[in-house]
């Protein structure tokens, strides 16, 4: 299993990431704005994709051509580096 | 421009609908469970035709393999219609 | 309903998009190749939406990371315009 | 790597499964009619999520309401128990 990240970690690895915020040491998160709805919906469908490949499920949060995206890991009640990896991931697909 | 509908008049449209709950005069909301995030992610993707369709884009929250489906109309400030309409066809394609 | 364009109107038409050929004067087609699966099914979901919207539906086939598009509009036996100007929304959207 | 199955092993896995057909022992296939667009589109989105999870990749072709899947695998130029498998999984998701 994963283990949780401490708050100074989770700042720590998202110095390395591009408009990640935390909630302490409780989730992440990025807020994403496209052109329009089309281009968000598709871009959600590649976060699902690599959601599934990795096996480890984003909270995801549409409102026309944005897209909210928040990670935790449940069963270590925090952050772990599941949530850093992922988001990496889906930062090369935006 | 469709005219916005006052809470009584929105509480008896959902009284035709199927699991459909208010918030006064200011939107209308769903909760859906499926079986995984995969069915999910489907239902959300015909959802985002439909709306495309209809013009008319709900707000989505995706919680693995939960979909919460809120419709307002902004032009209006508050519930109308048209969000009705999306709500009704959006039960077809659960 | 929109007229059949000869394939000397579809010649024409096509000399102003990107990459698409035809087939006579029965179809348009393009190949799209993407970096990976991921991005191909993402990019799949944009023009299920945009052909949503158009009321218009083009044949998909999606291997890994390409996708052919072929377009024609039924009722006409051939190529219309809907048919280029649905190519031209894809190609914004690619 | 998966080894390739002969045409009389393909038959007998397939006899377990619904609406598959064989192409000798070089790919499987089954064409799925949905009842419009959307609800097809929907169902490649599930596929997509599963061929990314088990990383296999099927050949998809969407035609308005209906969804043709071929699946080989190439490695061992033919088909093999991945295929099956994913065959199986895709019908659960029908």
């Amino acid at each position: 299993m994963a283990n949780k990240l401490s708050a100074a970690e989770v700042t720590a690895a998202l110095s390395e990431l591009d408009g990640w915020d935390q909630e302490s040491d409780q989730f992440i998160m990025r807020k994403f704005s496209f052109g329009d709805h089309i281009t968000a919906v598709g871009f959600v469908n590649r976060v699902a994709l690599l959601a599934e490949k990795a096996d480890h499920h984003p909270d995801l949060r549409i409102v026309y051509n944005t897209v909210e995206i928040k990670l935790t890991t449940h069963d270590a009640n925090g952050v772990t580096q599941k949530d850093v990896d992922l988001a990496k991931q889906i930062d090369r697909y935006t």
